[in-house]
């Protein structure tokens, strides 16, 4: 056991130097020392294996305070690569990212609503290989791949319980996609693969706890605690779309009465907006808005409302330094975030209220895929 | 630093002994090697140092397995203690608790609501050197003290930063009663200690995750996440008695409207009770609901509906393994459990419902002060 922790301990002090390198590179070896408070003997030691292996290479000579001059060490962003894909109805996004987190090349390809599973998962095969050769890339480099997607997911086993966007159910999605293209895959919800993006990336850097709360199709949110995801007993921690709001309200798909999904979601707005008017698309909603027709603020009205009391309760109960909001609505409707900032004060009880950022989404529309990305490259690489 | 993490590491052996031998004493050193797979030399010299600190004793013979004779070691219970204190409107409850979370003895104090925040110090402190005297307890043995009570608090420092119930606002409590006691003194909201009982000897035992939540002269939670209490920003997380569940409903004390306390606390439901009776207390109301007074039985639907809410939405949000009921309400109105079960059963989504055991406090009208007392001493006890 105590040989054990003592090799334990050399890979967390290996993966410490190279998360230094990462985060702070180019960097000196007395500097990562002075950081880290490990031996210069034992840095070098390190950095030499991290070198060895691809991770990190040396780059300028810099002239340090003593008058001598000392090499800076850097990672090498192209070492490994891990495939960040989004799933959405009618949207299939497929990004290859390095090391550093850059996207290297970003694909969006449509996606039929009738199309099934079994057609997307190849069409997701078939491109990714593209892609690959497309950019020279070595498969033996890209160490594995990342789905996120709207739904209910079992991420330990990589299984889609419950999709209702997709109509996928119980599909054992990180097996089969894993099958066909041969690399690892790990699934799990948008939402989550979001909030990793802005953690690691965005708008919740260097933060400990925080909420990402998401309005568009759906209304959810992931909760990063302690710089983790939290995940719950099953994965549905921050699942606050079916958080009960008006127990006399709207019948939910999910059989209960008065879920907050059923006065919030694209779906839900459209189909109340259709008792007044004949429309389209959630998009004519947004245009009737802007051209203050009556019904249209009455209906945003209701959902910036019940937007608020969702920030605001979700508030109460993780107490976070920071809250991120994000989704279509914000995108589609920008001047919607005054209302939603003006309500949220109305609503939030002060000790949280001052405690908290709200912030906007940085990474938008590319956070699923670069958070997939990420966790991929979190859980799948393994520092010998 | 290398240097350093073996120290640490050390530190951290010898902890993960004693919690062995704390929990599953008397053992055998054998034991303890086999479970904690380190060296049987290791644990001999570690098992031989916390004797020396008293912290083990040796038990009686047995013979082990192969036929030699091989003697237990369990821990010492009386190694050190802790006190673990209650402070609610009219009543002060101080327990001293030895090293194995036994009660040595409980004393119940009055406490006039006039009573202002010297005088009920000044009565803490007299009672505790009391109790220590009349139990013949080394000073010395007593490594800090606990105080629980309802408010927000500051944690970090032992503020009481506001608490309605007691009318104490920004009151420097831990610095406090150290000056007038001389023990290390730790301050926390009374739930968050009433979780910590549950989570070490009641009905969060062997649990990753839990959340109690506690319904009495107000509504509130307290959560614990992989082990450790789940705190937020401001040691606010589970406020859930500041949720908004309705936009146009109650006046809140806070300044806000809709607050669920609004309508669950007991002082919300005694003045409802009294638009329609007068009535002294809130056990009148509960009489009341006994003899089947139709008001009694549609002011108790409404304040379950609400209560089965705030279970459901913080099982959506924290998804965990056990939530646990506690408060004058269950003790005093029984048979209110079978109505917030149904009514659980109705409100509560599927995923999140099924994976949680819905349990009733145990330690009830001591979980208090033991869990103050355990946590002074998971606090205050640094092993050498």
């Amino acid at each position: 056991m105590e040989k054990q922790d003592q090799l334990l301990m050399k890979k967390q002090n290996k993966n410490l130097v190279l998360d230094m390198i990462k985060g702070r590179g180019p960097i000196s070896r007395t500097e990562i020392a002075k950081n880290t408070g490990m031996s210069p003997t034992s840095i070098s030691r390190i950095v030499n294996e991290l070198h060895v292996q691809g991770f990190v290479r040396e780059t300028e000579l810099v002239t340090s305070g003593v008058g001598r001059k000392a090499v800076l060490v850097d990672v090498e962003k192209d070492v490994l690569f891990t495939i960040g894909i989004e799933i959405d109805k009618s949207n299939i996004k497929i990004a290859i990212v390095n090391y550093i987190g850059d996207i290297v090349v970003l694909k969006e390809i449509h996606r039929d609503h009738s199309e099934n599973y079994e057609e997307t998962l190849s069409k997701i095969a078939v491109n990714v290989q593209n892609m690959i050769e497309q950019n020279g890339i070595l498969n033996e480099k890209i160490i594995g791949m990342a789905v996120g997607l709207p739904g209910y997911i079992d991420y330990k086993n990589g299984v889609v319980k419950l999709s209702d966007q997709l109509f996928w159910k119980e599909k054992t999605l990180a097996e089969d996609l894993k099958r066909i293209t041969t690399f690892d895959v790990i699934v799990d919800n948008e939402l989550k693969m979001k909030i990793i993006s802005e953690y690691f990336l965005g708008r919740a850097k260097d933060v400990k706890n925080a909420v990402l709360v998401g309005v568009g199709t759906g209304i959810g949110s992931a909760i990063i605690l302690n710089g983790e995801i939290y995940r719950g007993e099953s994965n549905n921690a921050g699942e606050i779309g079916h958080t009960v709001i008006d127990p006399t309200g709207n019948v939910c798909n999910c059989g209960k009465i008065g879920c907050l999904a059923t006065y919030i979601s694209e779906g839900a707005i459209l189909a109340d907006s259709r008792k007044v008017k004949d429309l389209d698309s959630i998009d004519d909603v947004y245009e009737a808005f802007r051209l203050k027709e009556q019904w249209a603020i009455n209906l945003l009205d209701r959902t910036t409302t019940y937007i608020s009391l969702a920030i605001s309760n979700i508030l109460c109960l993780y107490n976070p330094e920071v809250i991120i909001l994000s989704g279509n609505l914000f995108e589609k409707l920008p001047e919607i975030k005054e209302v939603i900032e003006k309500k949220f004060e109305i609503y939030t009880w002060e000790p949280v209220r001052e405690t908290v950022k709200l912030v906007y989404s940085q990474l938008n529309t590319q956070g699923v895929v670069l958070g997939g990305a990420i966790q991929a490259q979190n859980t799948l690489l393994d520092l010998d």
